[in-house]
């Protein structure tokens, strides 16, 4: 297999957080510069079937885009250790914080580094407003996982999973825009110190 | 188990639509108006832990919210006719095209009605832009999907899968802003009229 990743870009990292919490190096890594525009060449589109990384080619030459159902897929490759569940209620509990960190924060932070970093105005009409918006939407956002997280250890509950994952490399991400936890959110500030100290923080950078 | 849902309301929708491909008759349906704020009152939080619809009450008390996490869920219960993948090769080629669906074409159009609609005025500051806009990005996601209708019987391939749903129910709520599938796509309105003969094209509304 390989996977088309590029460095720093928030989809692409989430691929290779996971990879590194479950120990994954015999998949080639074909890592390039979005800033190339090499995703938009005939041969790579030709190849992976729309313009997007990270894409895993399968030994087949069948391709998986989207970060979540490329993890999903290695982990039925990789079971251990577990970041999906294990049985149909906990992956349904699991999906379901995952889907809240998503829609509710990851989402708005990728707004707000888009409309708000300098080397993105060439992939987004930026717009001033639009960055503040988004900015306030993720802030409001992390109060229900400060909540969460004076609650339970890990956002899903008593251990790591891919919730945790995408959580956290969307905060790394944001950081691009100065984004932060606030200092008046410690459950959030434990957590991330907890996530910044696994040797998966790096990976993708 | 008991479902809290809203009529007519897309996340809701999404649910109802996959029960009734699957023939699910014994989950307690508990439907009310989400104009109503029944969903903030203490009680429903206390018992549901978010202000939204849909969620799934387990017997033993637990919920699930998210309607993919909801479905995904369900079909470990109901698992025919399969809707989410018979294997994780399978498994992660719908996701891939469900995600596609949902974060290029749903969303947009979700938020074309949110920001469109008179009788959503109280949910949302409505802006003509955003309207606009989104509308323009719902177009836009459209054209990979007639490309593909125009190879393939359904969304992920040679059979009906959750990708269908998410599509289907969208287009549908975004018919309250009266966006429409153009009429030079003729695979996509192929797609869309076998999508409306089915038994499931008005649950939930």
């Amino acid at each position: 297999m390989k996977l088309y990743t590029s460095r720093l870009a928030p989809n692409p990292r989430r691929v290779r957080w996971f990879m590194a919490e479950k120990s994954i190096t015999d998949i080639e890594i074909d890592e390039f510069d979005l800033f190339t525009g090499r995703h938009k060449s005939p041969a790579y589109l030709a190849e992976v079937g729309a313009p997007v990384a990270p894409a895993l080619v399968l030994d087949d030459g069948s391709v998986i885009t989207e970060s979540l159902a490329i993890c999903r897929y290695l982990e039925s490759l990789y079971p251990e250790p577990n970041l999906f569940g294990l049985d149909p209620r906990e992956t349904a509990h699991i999906e379901m914080w995952t889907r809240r960190v998503e829609l509710t924060a990851a989402n708005p932070m990728m707004m707000a580094v888009r409309h708000g970093h300098p080397a993105l105005a060439a992939l987004e009409t930026q717009s001033p407003e639009m960055f503040a918006a988004n900015v306030a939407r993720a802030q409001k956002a992390l109060e229900p996982f400060e909540t969460r997280l004076g609650e339970t250890e890990w956002i899903a509950g008593d251990r790591l999973t891919i919730a945790d994952g995408i959580l956290f490399t969307s905060l790394e991400f944001a950081r691009m825009v100065k984004f932060k936890v606030a200092e008046n959110q410690p459950h959030l500030l434990r957590w991330q110190a907890a996530m910044r100290e696994r040797d998966s923080a790096t990976a993708g950078t």
